[in-house]
């Protein structure tokens, strides 16, 4: 598959340990995890560490207009186009070390081991920071990447607020600011391909004792934003009956879809994680409710009966009150190229390392970089599957071995031509 | 049950709707409401419309050290404790024309139409403003009630604060200023009767079409806060049957206590207002939930029971959860003396005003009112219920009634020398 036999380039596993130590220190909220939500002064800091590493190498940097940014390592032919790799810096509002973190690190440590062999590459090598993967602060999640691939509109998701009423415009404004020396490029930037790393975020390769997960594509996510309209009445004088108690309905929806949409294969995630009450005061009976469905299955038909189920039990009238709901995404099943995996495959048995093949249960920014250009993903293993979590853990080990797998992978790619 | 056969005054039904609406204008919000927060700028000048109304009469005024002001009608026997009457001219940051001004307007009505009927009383007669019942701005409500009544230090009452930092001390010793002419009594002023008048605040005597409503007492209130801690986790990568949801945790809780709670006589009232879900990320699985419970009854022991449950089945472990819960505040229902409200029965059945029996669903300050003296109380309709709220309306013919069969109550009880 290679144009010319080459040397793999050793990565060094302390210097991938010591960066992730230096990013965990950004956004540190004194509990072991990190607050770094997408286009915070937390954010835009972590990327400026990151440039910091990427200028004293030589690096170039541009930005495209959502704030994906991408660092370039120029190969003997410019001209053709370049293998990507990378991940995202931001984080949960109560997010660990390691959540996207480990893919930039690790990509950005195949560049770094190529420089230090002193090896030339064909193709030139791009590592990107994706724009606000995690959709923590601005809905939906993996925003920049969908914006690159065109399946999310520049306008709609520049006009995005927050909680605060700070929208991406004005925070992506803010972070470009203090960006400087940062070139811009268009949107839409692809690739020959795109190989991402990122932590498993579950149990089983850790169960498995498995140190690399050959991610061959991403189940089928379909998130809703559920909205409920009652009247806010006083506690104490208004009888249940003649109440149109928002909560109350939503308790009503969420059994009616606890048992319509009951598997007891366990395959199905469907998550509750945002829920507002209106006004809030604990003697005045709930107005209005709204609360946000997360839905996952790796099976594109039953992900859409499980969606029109929700779509139907979640309108009309519920206790009087009236349910609505509205898509805030959706997207299919993916499945990536083989050909990418057989290479990540090809790079963990080189190295000994124990792999399996795998869907991932989680979206990732290579669901969209797939729209694009072939695509491959890696996993390795955290600590009980925890993530989201200030808890998050990953061996050091671990990070050394995966960020191996992703430099060989990506080095073999890079020196195709074809 | 009168000494005497007297006649019953007729009061001036339009003198009535007047004062009303010269009240309204004092804190107009311009949105059909009022703003007239407790010993703010707006709630002295309504205190001394309402002095100069009283002055012009001839009545005596007095306040005692927490800001309660009583205006007296003397009668035959001033040796006699007299009858109280009254409510309040404070209001909610956004509230309405009728709570508690209804009632202070309505006593003043009844001394009026004594004096225009050319009446004596055996009794002297004592209409009373309590200070600060909506706790809106200074913490809790019913203060100037619950200080006369001893149940709060008159010094812990001063040393609330807004939120601008002004203690009721301060407030109060502005007010005090502007209030030129009125005497000073001590804390503590009691009666042989107190009879206060209030919109429903519920939808009960409209949906019934009742003019009147009997209130035999107050129900008990309980006040709960329920925590749920989970273990934050991601929604894609996690099977359900390892997940710690505290959100799932209170959907099982809230289900058991709608089941054990289940009331079909309507009478419980069971509220949650208030519920936080944290960290409140569409794809994080809920690391911790808190929500409150306002819990009501007219009965002592069910409450009791009720309460005991909810600690019960809020503890232990709830789907791999820790639940837990606290009490943040605790009131026995209250009991009015049935022979007030027999006379406040007649005085309706006098007029032809329909009523019924009711247990009120908010607290007053005749929960304080009757710890020192026989107290009852009686209601008028309110547009679907709705109060502490600019919409909130009355029917200016349920004023008049309302007024009417308050002054026959007082004008009974004051010609009572036993």
């Amino acid at each position: 598959m290679l144009d010319t036999p080459h040397p793999y380039p050793v990565i060094n596993g302390p210097r991938v340990i010591e960066r992730h130590q230096s990013m965990a220190a950004i956004g540190a909220t004194g509990r072991g995890g990190v607050n770094r939500q997408a286009l915070s002064a937390e954010d835009t800091q972590a990327r400026r560490l990151l440039l910091s590493w990427c200028s004293a190498r030589g690096y170039a940097s541009e930005i495209d207009p959502i704030g994906n940014l991408f660092i370039r390592r120029i190969g003997k032919r410019p001209d053709l186009p370049p293998v990507m790799t990378g991940s995202h810096l931001d984080s949960q509002p109560t997010g660990g070390n390691y959540d996207g973190v480990f893919g930039v690190l690790a990509g950005l440590e195949a560049l770094e081991s190529i420089d230090d062999a002193g090896l030339e590459t064909e193709r030139s090598i791009e590592l990107v920071v994706w724009m606000n993967e995690e959709g923590s602060r601005f809905a939906p999640p993996t925003m920049g990447s969908a914006v690159s691939a065109g399946s999310m509109s520049l306008e709609t998701a520049l006009g995005v607020v927050d909680v605060e009423g700070i929208s991406v415009r004005e925070a992506l404004d803010g972070q470009l600011a203090a960006l400087k020396g940062v070139g811009r490029r268009p949107l839409g930037s692809t690739g020959h391909a795109y190989v991402e790393a990122h932590i498993e975020q579950g149990p089983v390769l850790e169960a498995e004792r498995q140190k690399i997960g050959i991610v061959t594509g991403i189940q089928g996510i379909c998130s809703l934003e559920v909205d409920i309209t009652g009247f806010e009445a006083h506690a104490g004088t208004t009888p249940s009956r003649s109440r149109q108690d928002a909560f109350v309905a939503a308790m009503v929806l969420l059994e009616r879809l606890r048992s319509e949409l009951h598997d007891p294969e366990d395959v199905l995630r469907f998550t509750v994680g945002r829920f507002n009450v209106l006004p809030g005061s604990p003697n005045t009976v709930p107005g209005h409710v709204t609360f946000t469905i997360d839905l996952r299955h790796p099976g594109a038909d039953h992900m859409q009966r499980c969606c029109e189920t929700i779509r139907k039990l979640a309108s009309g009238t519920i206790e009087r009150c009236a349910v609505s709901s509205r898509l805030l995404l959706r997207s299919d099943p993916v499945q990536f190229a083989p050909w990418i995996a057989e290479e990540i495959r090809l790079a963990a048995a080189r190295h000994g390392a124990p792999h399996r093949i795998m869907i991932s249960g989680a979206t990732h920014d290579s669901r969209y970089a797939s729209c694009k250009m072939p695509t491959g993903m890696l996993f390795i293993p955290c600590e009980k599957g925890i993530s989201h979590n200030e808890a998050e853990k990953v061996c050091p080990d671990d990070l050394t071995i995966g960020a191996q797998v992703l430099s060989d992978a990506v080095c073999a790619l890079a020196q195709t031509a074809k």
